[in-house]
């Protein structure tokens, strides 16, 4: 039995708020459990220079928890003058994630920012982040089809991202704060809808982990990630279905009936 | 008639949700209008260099707006390394009023974390951040009172805070950022409950303002004032009751029947 | 009576230098008692970014003390590598002050550069910033006119300002350290030629005021600002006659006889 | 056939230099192919702030690039004036990785810097830097065991590290610069000489990966890091023969033959 | 014959005033040309970490320029965030420099600060920066023999500082702005009133000097810092006859009658 | 006798290696006894913005230390987020020296970077860095006029430099770090091919030192850098008899007999 009652492959109460910020191209509030994250999709019609000219697209990521976000205060980056090296982590993570399911090419010279900003912090920050942010582009992208910007949603497949770990001896799905505290091993996994792996972050700090039960951590990331991607198909409603093979994105034509 | 269809000594929408953030002594979200922030208590239990051995505590603040709470996305101070001068100054004007109602020798050897980040932005955030850090401190000092760790409540008087402005020539109430990027003189007012100034900041970049000016505007701050701290009495509930001088401060005594 | 003696309505000693630094196109040393602060106006032929090709121009302004101008040895921002709050909040100050009575158009796409360094620090020293950076500004910018290089002089009117407050319980005009640090209320008043109120910053971190004392502070800052703007119109000489409303600004044609 | 003409399963060219650095506790000079770096173990009499007083040691990695070690000269991060991502998570990978095969208690109240200097780069110069730093701290540790300053070794198993990926559509072990910058996947993996996992990184930014694929980089991960173990007891020699579980650590009587 | 009409062997004219700033312990404000600074020696009870406990005291010094003390305006080190190579270069030397004239034990765990400002730059500012420090920093420790703080006068001998080089092919004294900028060989000599030298800087980035012009500059740096140090003798009278060997310092004695 | 059991006049063992850094235009591994750098050239068809359009290169130095080249582990630059004062006084001084004997106009608008990196510091880095920088510059250089970028080799002369001291009242030649620590008097000196000196620093801070002393030490310095000069000749081989006056630099017509 988990410290909240739940069984070992069972997430925590998911939801997901669209358009919570009004200035947003694309917005989510996203809860599991206590951890709650405000995430944004902003469309700059540029790109850094490393693409510049090259007609591809570029998606970034900035990630930041409020001071009270934490059971103590903790300082603001900006009043230390640098961002911290798991914040940068984390950044960089999310940034890689969901651009291994945007074509950047057919999204064209342009970048979308994700603003993961947490309001509360209960564990598993940055797969709560992973999986707000792409609603929250794809809500910002569909929009840009919707007024003529983009041809079509460019856009491969579904992303989720949860973590898994041993807590107590039990491999087990969606860790809040007080589990992770004590998991011997600590995995962070993000996967697509069609059941491959972007990225996985597996730390055995505490104990090195054996092959056997990697095979069990990451049969309980499948279950987490693929009941994760129906809710984001529920919120995103219609603007889900032009993702990914099916429909090689959602085309103009597809916007007129929208 | 104003762009939001509001009479000129009329307020926006005020809203306060207490409590918002389970980890934090206190905790408030504010929205005034379409101006959104989230406002955070902190107590800690040491005061800065200067003050120790004193046996006086300290009322500080901090302010920020998440990237996206303004309408095209601004650049985070952490990543810049730097905290703005726009930033600092609000920051410097929430902690000075805050203190002006707090008796530090009351408080004892303790610190006031405020926090106010902005979610959403439309005018007015710093005035609505100080309106809301009021309530967010009250809360938390009461807790401690009725943790026994507080005699009494250490707050002097209520304490609201609007802002003012010449827009089309008619001097306004509670501008909001349309209103506020076209007035010619621009005013942030900070009042007590006993309608006497704490801070008045006057700007008049665009054009100096008379004396008349002057004494129409801090009118109609009264009235934005008087209605906010009605709503600040109305949130903070039987808390509200030990301020300032009726009481001396909420005491052991009454929060036995708290 | 004061601590040095004067009365509430008297200014300290005044006394300013013109041309003080003979790099710089205009500059002032100016003297208010024991508050000693070089001014000196840098213009630049271009503007910041967000100005560029509107043909208008742009006054800012730097402030800094002398690590020793204080009564202790202070550290230099410099070496904390880091512009401080009080340091920020008082050159945004002085640049809107100035710009108040800049026509920015008049100006042209150029930049102002008002740089005012305290050497010797006995309070009122960002008051005494803005009344000697308005004449160093004013003398750059005639010698502009009189270089063929702008055709009139783009001031719109006098500019000076002064700090009131309440010390032991008597309102009173310009405050030096000892009354500023003792004051309950403190505020610094920036007024023009003709009576208008550019800016006012009051705090009453120590005590609120009343609308009553409001008013006093108000008058006696009249009372100053008046006396300082006869000196700048002295140390002026010829340049000072054309400022503001009657010649529209000085013209080649007056040049000529100049 | 791989762009060196390796095996796919082949490791490049190792070589290891024990004592490289005169001055340090513990040094090593390790090149993988043409990727070269210096390792040292830099043993301090103390730990940061948040193990004061626990009895339990700390272990710590820094990790850079001299400019000229890549194709092109990159800009210092000392210029910059910060530490970029890529280096924090790097040098928080190393940390990470080491501290789980150091027993911190028996380790006392000291830190062991672990810094990781990349002279030369072609590709995996993180987990050259794992491997390399292993030996530096398993080096200075053994030298404070022969001192009497720790009864025991306290490193309680084998670290390496290595780089996999799909290059061409072949799983292959240990990029170089020019495969890993084709790389479709890109995975770095620390395990122990008993075979667990430490860390798994894997990277599918290009393209997401299957499970079947996972398990094929994983059985060559294995292969790579077992022969790099080997080497790493050969360098070691006798002070290898005290690490782990055999022994439970070196011990002072086993130093009195050694 | 010199841009200024000056010898080849010719100092500027030099000025220098003592107790310019009221605050500080001891300050002078040094004229040598156009060339202006303002140096003051504040006195600190005591000393930077390394020589606690040591009984040793300590001399150091920083030194900045106005933006505009320049020909052009430069940007403040404190809006850049950091301190340049060159002021840094600048206060290591004069820190340096002072310290070869203290005996640093008889001055016991108090630290001497000297700050050299430059209000107008007009070539040699570090030299005169030098040549006023040592003014200012007698000046403070005369005043702590006095109070009786120190017993004697811990200053060995005296201490001037001058630039010489090679203009137009002839070896100059105390080169002004002008012939700096077009010199081969720029030299910064600085010596004790016994004709020995603590410092030679010499600089042949434009064209290397030989044995026999180095000979040539050294001679006339010996004829500019005598002359300086004359000044010196003057402006400091009574504490000045103290210093150095003679007398052993100034003692107590001695100032029973000063 | 030294402590190494040198004579005074003597230097360490010199050792070069050329080519150490497969990716850099130039590199050399230079240890002078058991100081060890790593010195790059790196060619950058650019420079800075105050030379665009000149017609003229040119060539600057970083220099740094590994944390672990000194006895105890020295913090890093980039984890303080500053370079300090000594290593900017030294890469300035590097960037000087390595100018003096490149006729920048020869060089063509191009930059080139030298890049010293202590591997294991004994006194005397900045010295060796000089030495080295010097040889992998010249090669750097050769290879463009091999590849036919530049006409010929744009180097006027040798250039080396070395550090010598007043030891145990002893004038001594190429100071060890124990030798440097005890030193009352400490010079470096850059000398040329011809025997001229391109800069001459030289430090009495632990006590002033007469003509007669400054007569021996600069004499040392010319045995110490003919000697070294003789070294870098025959590790550059051919490229070196292109240096200087006598051929007016490598011509392409040499270059293909090369």
């Amino acid at each position: 039995m988990r410290v909240d009652g739940r069984n070992h492959n069972e997430l925590r109460q998911v939801e997901m708020v669209l358009d919570y910020i009004k200035h947003a191209e694309g917005s989510v509030y996203i809860c599991v459990g206590d951890t709650k994250v405000i995430c944004t999709a902003s469309v700059e019609e540029r790109v850094p220079p490393f693409l510049r000219g090259s007609g591809k697209g570029w998606v970034t990521a900035e990630y930041a928890m409020l001071p009270r976000a934490t059971q103590t205060r903790s300082i603001r980056e900006s009043s230390k003058g640098k961002v911290g090296g798991r914040t940068m982590e984390i950044q960089r993570l999310i940034g890689r994630s969901l651009r291994s399911v945007v074509d950047l090419e057919r999204l064209g010279e342009r970048t979308v920012w994700l603003d993961c900003d947490v309001i509360q912090a209960d564990g598993g920050t940055r797969t709560a982040s992973i999986t707000g942010a792409f609603v929250a582009m794809v809500s910002a992208l569909h929009r840009l089809v919707k007024a003529g910007t983009l041809p079509a949603l460019p856009v491969t497949d579904f992303l989720a991202a949860t973590s898994v770990g041993i807590v107590n001896g039990q491999p087990s799905l969606d860790l809040c704060y007080d589990e992770d505290s004590q998991a011997k091993v600590d995995m962070n996994v993000v996967m697509t809808g069609s059941g491959k792996y972007v990225e996985i972050q597996g730390t055995g700090e505490e104990a090195p982990f054996s092959p056997e039960e990697l095979t069990e951590l990451l049969a309980l990331a499948k279950e987490g990630t693929d009941r994760l991607i129906e809710k984001q198909r529920e919120v995103l409603g219609r603007a889900s279905e032009h993702i990914g093979g099916k429909t090689d994105g959602l085309r103009q034509a597809d916007v007129a009936v929208d």
